[in-house]
This record gives C-alpha cells, sequence and structure tokens, in this order.
C-alpha cells in the first residue's frame, strides 16, 4: 500500500520509519526543498496549492495523510476528493482555528478557559475586560511552538501585543495559571477502536516543547480520555489526534488539538507496546489498532537549535537517539532523544546526564 | 556520516532503519533489481566485481559494511583499499569457508563436532571412517539457509550425496545430536568494548531459521560469550557477529559464524534495549554500545514463502510485523513477526496465535 503524506518534515519521516515494516511506501508532498522525511520516499517537491503536484500525488498513491496542520483547506479538499484522505478535512478546518476549536470543545461540554475573539483593537478592550488579565492574546490561525502570542498582564501590555500580532483574526484567552501541562495521544480506527496513551506531562520553554513524560496512573487519564473520545467522535477521526490540557487546581482546561501525530507522543517509539507513528498508520490503513501500554518508564527530551554529539549521546545508557535529518538552526526541533530504564531513580540519573548535554549546545 | 552497505536485502534494509535515527546516510551496492533495501537509500545496482561500480560506491560513503557474507574477496579488498570496511575482510574470508572456519575454532579451542575436509569420491569415503556416521556433507563455500548440504546416516547415502553436491570443496562434519541450537549474538566496537545479547535458542525446519527465542539466564550465556570473545578478538573484529552452536549433553559444539547483522537476531528491535542493527551500526561508526539487555519476553517467527495479512497480524496483542518489501516465494524469506509480552505465559499465549497463522500461508 502506498501511502502518500502532505508534508515531509520529522513527522513524515518517523511516519515513515515506521511503515515500511508494515509494507507501506510513501510519497511526500512538500514546498520545502531540504525536506527530512525526502531520504525516505518519493518526494513530489511543490507548493501545498499546486494543482498539478497534487494531482500527480493523488494518482500514485492508496490513501493519504497529513504531518502538517496547517496544511490548506482547499488542498484538503483537492485531495479528498480523489482518493481517501484521513484524517477527514474536518479535522484540519476545527484545528486550524482556535476559535472553532475552542467553539467546539464548549459545545461538547469540554472546558476551556475563558475566551472571546478579538477583531479590532477595540474589540481587544473588550475582550480584557470580559476575559480578565492575564490573558494571552493568540492569532487564531497558523500559530506554533508559540509563535504568534503575546501575554498580557496589565493595561500597558495591550498597544505592545496589538502592534506585534493584531490586524488579523485573534483570540484573547484567561492565562490559565497551571500546575501541569498534559496531552493525550488518542488513535481512533475506521472501526471507531479507540485506544489512548497514558497521558504526557509536558514542559514548554520559550513556547516550545523541551521535555515529555507519560505518567502511569496519572489522577486526570479518565478526564482527559472522555474529552478526546468526544471530539474524536464528533469529528468521526481515524487517526493519532493529541490534546492538550492545561491542569489547574486539578482539573483540565482544553488548551487546543493538533489532527495529527504529536512532538509529545514521539517516546511512544521505544516507551509504548505500539508506536504513535504506528498506530496513526495502522488506523488510516484500517488495520486493528496495537497496544498503547507503556514498557517501563520513559521520557522525551527535545533536541533546540542544535544536537549533542551522538559520541556524548549513545554513552548514557538507555538513551534512544532521533536525528532529523535538518541543519542546526536557532530554535529549530532537530532531534530528541527518549531515554528509558528499569525504573524511576534511573530514569532520573540518565535524563539528567542527557539534559546536562542538551543544554551544552540548545540554541 | 554516510554508509555504504554490500548487499542491499532485508539485514540492509533494517540496518537503514536502525541508521537514519543516528543520522546516517546509505548507499547500497547489490546486482538484484528488486532489492528490497532500495528504498531507503541510493542503490548502485551493478555486480559485486564491477569495479567502476565499486569506485563509485566508495567515492560517496565515510564507511562501508556488508549484510551478505559472500561478498567476493577481491570486492572487499578492492573496497578496503578505499575506505574503512567494518568488519575488516578477514572476517569474510573465515566465514566463507567451513573448513577455514572449524580450523580458526580449532585453534582458538572452541569445541567444534569432529571434520574432515573432502575433495575426491575417496577422501569423502576416509572421512566417512574417521568422522563416523551420522555425519553431515558439507559445501565449503556459498551453503546458506540448508543449501548445499546433505545428511549421510548409511553407508548407501554416499553416491547420492556426492552426486547433489559433489565435485566442489567440501567438509563431512560429525552430526551432532543436539539438544538445542543456539546462537550467540555479539558485538564489538573500535575500541575493543564487547557487549553480548542474550542467547537466543533456534528452530530449523528444511535448514531454514523458523523461530528464535532469547532465553534470559540460560546456562550456556558464560560459555558462548567467551567462544565468540576470543573469535571477535583474534580477528579485531567491529561490528556485530552471529556465532552458531549445537547443544549436547549441555555443551556447545561450535557450528558456524555470520560477520553481520542476523536473522537470530532479529528479535532485539524490540526485544532488546538497542537492537543489533543498530549496535552494527554503532560499532562501525565508533560510537559507545548500547545495552543488550531484555526488555522482556520475546520471540521472533519468521515469514516463509508468504506473509499472513497485516489484518490478521496485527489483530494480535504483542506483534511486531516486518515485511522485507519481497515478492512471495516458495522457501523464501519474506519477513518476520517479533511477538513480546509481559510475562511466558501470556508469551506462549501470542505465540501460538501467530504461528497458526504462520502455518496456513507458508509456502
Amino acid at each position: 500500500m502506498k501511502i502518500g503524506i502532505l508534508g515531509a518534515g520529522q513527522l513524515g519521516r518517523m511516519l515513515a520509519l515506521a511503515g515500511y515494516p508494515l509494507d507501506l511506501d510513501f510519497v511526500f508532498l512538500d514546498p520545502a526543498t531540504e525536506a527530512c522525511a525526502a531520504p525516505l520516499g518519493t518526494h513530489i517537491h511543490a507548493d501545498y496549492v499546486d494543482e498539478h503536484a497534487l494531482a500527480e500525488f493523488c494518482v500514485g498513491v492508496d490513501l493519504a495523510t497529513y504531518e502538517f496542520e496547517n496544511v490548506p483547506a482547499k488542498t484538503a479538499e483537492f485531495v479528498a476528493g480523489r482518493i481517501p484522505l484521513l484524517p477527514a478535512p474536518v479535522a484540519l478546518t476545527v484545528g486550524q482555528d482556535r476559535l472553532s476549536e475552542k467553539t467546539l470543545f464548549d459545545k461538547l461540554g469540554i472546558p476551556v478557559p475563558r475566551y472571546m475573539p478579538v477583531a479590532t483593537r477595540e474589540a481587544l478592550e473588550i475582550a480584557v475586560k470580559n476575559v480578565g488579565l492575564p490573558a494571552v492574546l493568540k492569532t487564531r490561525r497558523l500559530g506554533y511552538d508559540g509563535k504568534g502570542q503575546a501575554v498580557l498582564r496589565k493595561a500597558e501590555d495591550l498597544d505592545k501585543a496589538w502592534a506585534a500580532i493584531g490586524g488579523q483574526p485573534l483570540i484573547l484567552e484567561a492565562f490559565v495559571p497551571f500546575e501541569r501541562e498534559i496531552s493525550c495521544l488518542a488513535v481512533r480506527g475506521k472501526s471507531g477502536e479507540l485506544r489512548f496513551y497514558p497521558v504526557v506531562e509536558n514542559v514548554h520553554r520559550d513556547g516550545i516543547l523541551r521535555v515529555a513524560r507519560p505518567r502511569a496512573d496519572d489522577p486526570l487519564q479518565a478526564a482527559a480520555e472522555a474529552h478526546a473520545t468526544r471530539v474524536l467522535e464528533h469529528l468521526g477521526y481515524v487517526g493519532v489526534l493529541a490534546f492538550e490540557f492545561f491542569v489547574a487546581s486539578g482539573k483540565l482546561y482544553a488548551n487546543e488539538i493538533a489532527p495529527r501525530v504529536h512532538n509529545s507522543g514521539h517516546w511512544t517509539i521505544e516507551g509504548a507496546d505500539c508506536s504513535q507513528f504506528e498506530n496513526h498508520l495502522r488506523a488510516i490503513a484500517g488495520l486493528p489498532l496495537g497496544s498503547t501500554a507503556l514498557r517501563g518508564p520513559s521520557v522525551m527530551v527535545n533536541f533546540i537549535g542544535n544536537t549533542p554529539s551522538n559520541e556524548a549521546l549513545a554513552a548514557i545508557p538507555g538513551v534512544h537517539i532521533h536525528h532529523y535529518g535538518k541543519a542546526p538552526k536557532p530554535q529549530r526541533k532537530v532531534g530528541h532523544a527518549t531515554v528509558t530504564a528499569g525504573n524511576d531513580a534511573e530514569l532520573e540519573t540518565r535524563l539528567a546526564q542527557l539534559q546536562a548535554l542538551v543544554a551544552a549546545v540548545e540554541s
């Protein structure tokens, strides 16, 4: 079976690495010249709105998916009109607009921070009155890794925030004084079969995920699964979906969903019975899903900007190296490592060694 | 770092799948048109003795290895004269000739079944007198998966055996009435660092490996490691080596070595901390070796001739599917599955389900 993937970044690369053993082949469409999944399949080097290239992409594959949530709606429609595109385009439509997302969460009874859409400078004043401060002003579309966001702590911050990101559709969200940020990686098969990985505790810095750690027996596992189930079933979703939450006063508040495999699930390659990448492929290919159970303690650390040397990484027991084949660049995700261990204490020791290496090179 | 691999079969394919996360790229040289590792790198489609192609291969890579032990000696010399070739060609020379192998084992004090070289029909009579019956007559070179072998049980079998494989250099080996066949997967780094996977119990049928199961705390672990160490150090070996033994009356008798990653080590992908494929690459790239510890119970089953459907395989919990991208053909290794489980009883249940699927389709 040949799978078409819109996007050829590291998520596409890890999908392909998980897919060859299942007898899948891959075609990627990505406008980047040095798309890092390209060595692992056929790379159609074209813009997402190039209909000639999209037609070529569709002719060559049995079904398509995406590894990039900002695939233009027109592109998704074009592809879905010709071959199965999973998850269905509606997930992209919802996930690309923070207002649609929050509206859906509201409709499904999933708690969200207070929010209000903001179209003008005047509307921002009104939104601040309603939502309160501190709050986060965000672009409704195309934000990622903390880009397109401004924190408002006091009235004087409004002008600066507006100057930075005003003039496009925005949303103001109450700042949640969270104790933790967690994500729930969920997967739904074509038959409606559902599986959930243990919730993951995430640490961000400068808006970029740094550390993701699955938590066995988290008290919020059941609540996170219930929320994810509502979204998956409402969207008739097929594939892996990541649902990010804030935890405040021990309760979940929905932050956002990503209709794809997710950085906070990379630990599943070594840390779970069946990885998020394989489960996404199983789901879209119509196969029974794999077990999402933990194989033991694990934690993932991102390489941001640069990577420690393989010599240093490989010297730490239990460290599993994942380079993405990308050139170093400040704030760019260029790889990650997952640490596994026989017990939590051993995991902490190894994690501390790994973090020291990462801190010495990251940019 | 770009790695050149002589051969582009399933072992090359699994080396590449393990290598991309380490930031390695791959060039394969293989005469087969449909070499199954080809989609995972650059495939130089040429004969092993095509010096023009070999020169192109050498220019494009930082170092080379092989996934096929019958690489011609001239090819190995050509490559090793230009770039580092690891394991060093001496391992090929020894491993390609059953007589050199047995002689080396003898020299290193490693017990072997009685044996005698056989060049003529008359020499076969003499060898049978010395070695006794039952015995196995084998071609000294190019045998694999039971090909080039004939079992001699009584005097009348000699003519038939000679007719089948006579006229080339042969070796007669005493038939070992073995209780078990085991293999020791060993890896040696550039610094001399040594690691050993838990010994693997192997079941063959029609000369082809069917089932391989790592054994924790096997009473013969230390002896197998001691024998492997002698060979690795004598050869100044760098990389993964598989050492196959017969077990008779609880003692090891050396059968053969394969200077490469090996079918009896495929379970290490999911069953060990660091797979044989990653450890081979770590070794030849000069990196510290990874842990060879078990992650839990596991067992591997080969797909011979044909593969069960992905639907049926994926429905068994803990089954990890590995297709090689090869067309079905009787007696051909076209894939394998490794079963993992939380305990031995669960492993047996899952293994029985898997074996039923395999038995229904194999050819």
